[in-house]
């Protein structure tokens, strides 16, 4: 099984080795995961302008990673930018998206589960998510450490004390059965664990669990469905000839 | 009052100037309202992948719009692609989409509206759209007259005719009490009159009833909340110090 | 354009005089805005009880308005007190809801907003209403300020100083990204720019916002929906010959 | 206990003497059921502007009755007619409308049931009925017979074949497991095991349940929620000293 | 009228007793009501697992009821363990659950209403039954008192103190307008009025609610709906000729 | 990794292994996946009352797989029967529900998906599992095949036949993107490929998804939350001594 795991945007080349390698250990033996980074959009994602901004580079490198015979790709943003815009435009490879794969598996984990955000303003859209995820029922908050995402490594012990009390606070207060990181950068902190012993729920790591439901659902031959995603029509009628034609210039 | 409509892609100029027109006609006297189509994009939103190929080039454009001083910015496309992006990256210039603003007014007039759209495709988006716009418990349904958005205008009596059968099912079969043309350029066919003689019921015509919410909202001098679309941190924070700079490439 | 706001009951002439002032101030150039009261009724709607005893003698105005030729009648008071008759008995002139039409207002300046309403007792009708109005999934919460109608005017500065804590209180625990005042009085206290200032999110003042959706909905062509609110049928088959011979006495 | 049925407008005399010993006939021992009309109002309700015609004199009988040490009144019109209001003036006689007490003892037999209505124009509303009982999800659909409620008891066979037909389109189709039949006339027809039998699902008759649940509910010491539906402010801090003053004329 | 009352495990038979004699007093007259205990099962139900204990031999005991010609059978537990069950094996006696039975009366009382659990871990079971029983939206709550089962009768002074706060807490904090009793042992301390006069709202007792409703459904000619809970397929097959024989052993 | 499937009731040996065979087909390299039947029960699962049937056994054979160092169990049923009160009395073994579990992923693959199920009788029950799973908003239908579970097999032509048909109406009449077969004996067939090449959307295997999805979770480090399963207070007080005590005859 050949999964890739797309960051979409420019990201230092360290930090895209370090979390490859933490895709590689988190594997199931068999699977062979890749990452890759987008060479231009947002250097983070923290608004809905820089989640759009991200997509059409995003999706290109998409269509060219299906041409290449990867089996699923993960779309490296808890927001989800543009899933569906992936799903359209490929039909052989499975694009998952960590933030609604995340709420899903938090979901089935009790009666109800919480998000954490990294900044306030990620709320309102963090909710439309779990609605396009079909889980706005289970969803008991999302609740904000304000921290911005470039800080989230450089500043990892007063992050993980942030998480820890906004996590406290959904379980106390929301009723929280258990916990979603709402950032793929605080995934890749890999401290779900340090979490979970301070506030004593499950804690979804959308890093992991993204690659993990990515070979699960490989692993049970599903495809993401063409009915939901269809391909454009301009290109399923090949009124144009190639995903450049679909931009124009006057 | 200075309000503008933003076609957010390439579009000849000659219709560029038949809605312009049409927009002035419509216009309450002492309203101010001009057209400009960007230059850049899809030739048609008919995909979630070509909404969001739409937005970029869009939103540079909203963010020069609001300098030049215009109260009020129609985003010129019933999916209202990259609606809460246009409201981040603007504080003193209200934005609208017309797929959202339509909605509302659709649930105005009874208990239930359906949505009549150009392609099968675009009906979980449309959902979505009502979800966003908070009146989802009033859909009745939608339905899809299946012509490319660009065949409309070529073929304007098939596309009443499919439009009149689409509604008269939605009034028989799903209970609507008023129907909403999902598409910028159904209602710029300026046929609404024509579609409610044949079916019965009011017909929202997004492409009118867009400037004459901007105008109401306006004239209440109200402006979309900055609580609900904040402006992007990086900005805010004056980390960076144009929209130019959060695009970056390595 | 020809419209007319209704006051559901009797209100001293020089307050009559003084809210149609301000109606004039805020039409649209051409727009022609006349102000009645109705002569028998509640002195003011603070129950469900008073919104009943409003209801038969409005729709009998109402009745008579559209044969003088208003194109449109703006139900004043924020309970929208038997809306669905006054739109049964009507064919031509559009009646509107001040309060169903500034929550949808409200709904589509952010994600969600919150209504201030005169009474703790108003609370559960405005949860109704919002329903009614197909927006209660975006209503944040209902929020009493706790002054008679009747004293809204009187105690001007204190009502304004309450309505202020209630809206900080809506935005802050609530998550409100607007505020809908819940009261036609309060409305036409005109301060919705000072409570902005002092809240920091938009304010929807039903007085104001009722004529500009008006104007904007004539403006449309738009009309309510027959099919959502017939005729009654006793009339529509001419089993009786006025709306007089619909009550009877024993 | 005693219990008294109100006919909420006039009704001659002979069926009021029907109605009244078919509940003496349907009240367990030790019930006292008396029932009364009152002198003005709609001939019949088969729209919202007739239910709000029916309020303000039936909300005085209301109050009087109470005065008179009746333990439950039961709102004799299945839309439950200003049932808010009428309990809003009591506080020690139980107010019960059968319209909502019959959707949730429909809803409590089954998973979910249907509404037969004798007109189009009343779905809506029985629609929103479902929601203030709080039952809105179980309620299968609401279909109409497209009889006049005084031609009911006329066309007696008709009517019962009428009803048979739409409840085995809605237990075929929607799939309810239980039918409530949506008007008092249509439940003192007293064909409720008729229809049963035809269809084969329960069959909740408002008029019968609305008595046995009154009976039930005093029974079990249960008075609606002041909580809920309070005085008038004006009433309970004595601004006025009875309930004509609530209603001025200018 | 024959009622029994089954309590869902062993119990002892003072305490039986003492319930039996309650449940005699509040009949109505011409009720002949019974009290029976399954003689084996959990000692208490405060679980999941505990309700799934209860539910093989009462559903045996249920099935003998039948036949014995009761008219209805109240299933001891506010959890309404098996309900779904134990209607599809019976189908001329009426099988209520205390738990969904005393929501919908509760909700019946006010617009909002909330359920006093015994332990925190009921309460997500308890908004399942809310769910089941179809009001689900007029729940405002679940407020636990933490007391073990058994401990209530031990301990009825502070059992009752502590009802008190958390109605309180309900109805200040959650706008419950109604309370209901979310435990049998709870009901039979037969202190709503107590609690009543202290929090200021209806209580709804579901020991007598149970009672109380199962006569007026069974006065109403009212049996639980077999399209809905129809007899397994086995039995009403005739492949297995009793219902022992549906319980193999390899 | 030690995953063990737990068949709730007596199955004949052979089928036991078959199905053993298959999972292992189906495991990851490193998954060790092992398959026990409950010696007692019912014969299958068609109704809530064969479905409460199988519990007590059941988990008294979960209790001791947790003992035998099992990391998951997978409980063997489509209906989840009694997956909370598993989930209660294991505290390191994450138990899973392939019916709740194929409802999630189902609705990650699309906007909407359906349920097929066996029987007419299991439609209810399936809608209330899509609640327990937090997906009902997702669920589009739930279509019945009206072939006994012991049938599958048999008849294994007819029935994919019956599937097939089941799946093309699901997908054209109620929009489903994704079908999720609704029993296990119907996974075990094997037979997903086949339907989905004739129906064009991806079909969820509940016996595949269910031990994928068991090993992502496990493989993520997740297990249930005991905050929403909290072992029964007996237990954790060390009121009874185990689980047996928790059971009593009189």
């Amino acid at each position: 099984m050949k999964i890739v795991y797309v960051v979409p945007g420019p990201m230092d080349d360290e930090e895209v080795k370090r979390r490859g390698e933490l895709l590689k250990n988190w594997a199931f033996p068999g699977t062979d995961v890749e990452i890759v980074n987008v060479n231009e959009g947002p250097a983070s994602i923290e608004s809905m302008y820089e989640e759009y901004l991200s997509i059409p580079a995003t999706a290109k490198v998409m269509f060219e990673l299906e041409r290449k015979g990867y089996d699923a790709a993960i779309l490296g943003c808890a927001g989800d930018p543009g899933l569906d815009a992936m799903r359209e435009i490929t039909d052989k490879m499975l694009v998952l998206g960590p933030g609604q794969t995340s709420m899903i598996v938090g979901a089935a984990l009790g009666h109800k589960f919480s998000v954490i955000t990294i900044e306030e303003t990620m709320i309102a859209s963090t909710y439309e998510l779990a609605f396009k995820a079909g889980v706005l029922d289970k969803l008991a908050s999302v609740v904000s450490v304000a921290i911005p995402v470039l800080q989230l490594k450089l500043k990892k012990e007063k992050s993980l004390k942030k998480i820890i009390e906004a996590g406290i606070k959904a379980v106390k207060e929301d009723r929280a059965d258990a916990l979603v990181l709402g950032c793929m950068s605080m995934g890749f902190l890999d401290v779900a664990q340090e979490i979970e012993k301070a506030v004593g729920v499950p804690i979804v790591n959308p890093s992991k669990v993204g690659l993990k439901m990515a070979e699960a659902m490989v692993g049970s031959g599903l495809m993401h469905s063409k009915t939901a995603f269809a391909t454009p029509t301009k290109i399923s009628s090949r009124r144009v000839k190639d995903l450049d034609e679909l931009y124009i210039r006057k």
